[in-house]
């Protein structure tokens, strides 16, 4: 057992800053954290959606897997992220399960989390990522 | 502004029993409310994870909009949930925005809730539900 909680939804965008006011001017929603991420090939930012966050991706690396997934569909819904205390043993638990996982190791994701992702094989069709994160809202 | 929340996400599966332990089990949700939707075509559940909501959706009419989900998509992620205080003045508020709305009412939806639906293409590429709800959690 694991006490997930819903950490975030992230969706991918062409334009960040073209987007942002579809969240923060028509929803409230308030930026948290906005970084360069060159390892991935993308910027993202996080929004504080009360208890829990909303993240927009945009791809940065032209050949990487953000940009594949915006030019084969367009924006829309990318992941689902729940939060773990101890992500290392939540992934060990989840492969002995048998959990299909993109990630056998925790990696640094935006704002300095470990993250790890699982594949939608495993997520009932749709990426997941798990998040080690103590804070109560990203 | 809204003041929009995240409320929940929610998947639409082919089975809500064989679904649930993915969640209930391997995340440690606890299920908040279980309901036949006769009107929607669908069984829904609603999960608390942590301060939000993860919700399943079967169809239960073959010629549903669900069941159409399904068939083309297979399982996957179906819409993202924000709360707002006061459904009807957030309507109005997104028609006079030009926002694309699916139900210019609110109607009620899974736990008694008063909802309604933006397009995805006024929601960045995602299915976007508003959720009329004064409790911190579903």
């Amino acid at each position: 057992m694991i006490e997930g909680h819903l950490h975030h939804v992230a969706y991918v965008v062409a334009d960040i800053d073209e987007a942002l006011p579809s969240f923060t001017e028509r929803y409230g929603m308030t930026v948290s954290v906005r970084e360069m991420m060159p390892a991935q090939g993308v910027e993202a930012v996080m929004m504080s959606a009360g208890p829990a966050g909303v993240e927009l991706i945009r791809p940065t690396d032209p050949d990487g897997a953000i940009a594949r997934f915006l030019a084969s569909r367009g924006p829309g819904l990318h992941h689902v992220a729940y939060a773990v205390d101890d992500i290392q043993a939540a992934l060990t638990g989840l492969a002995h399960e048998g959990v299909e996982l993109i990630d056998a190791e925790p990696r640094v994701g935006l704002g300095g989390h470990l993250v790890a992702f699982v594949h939608p094989r495993s997520g009932m069709g749709a990426l997941t990522e798990l998040v080690q994160d103590h804070h109560p809202a990203p």
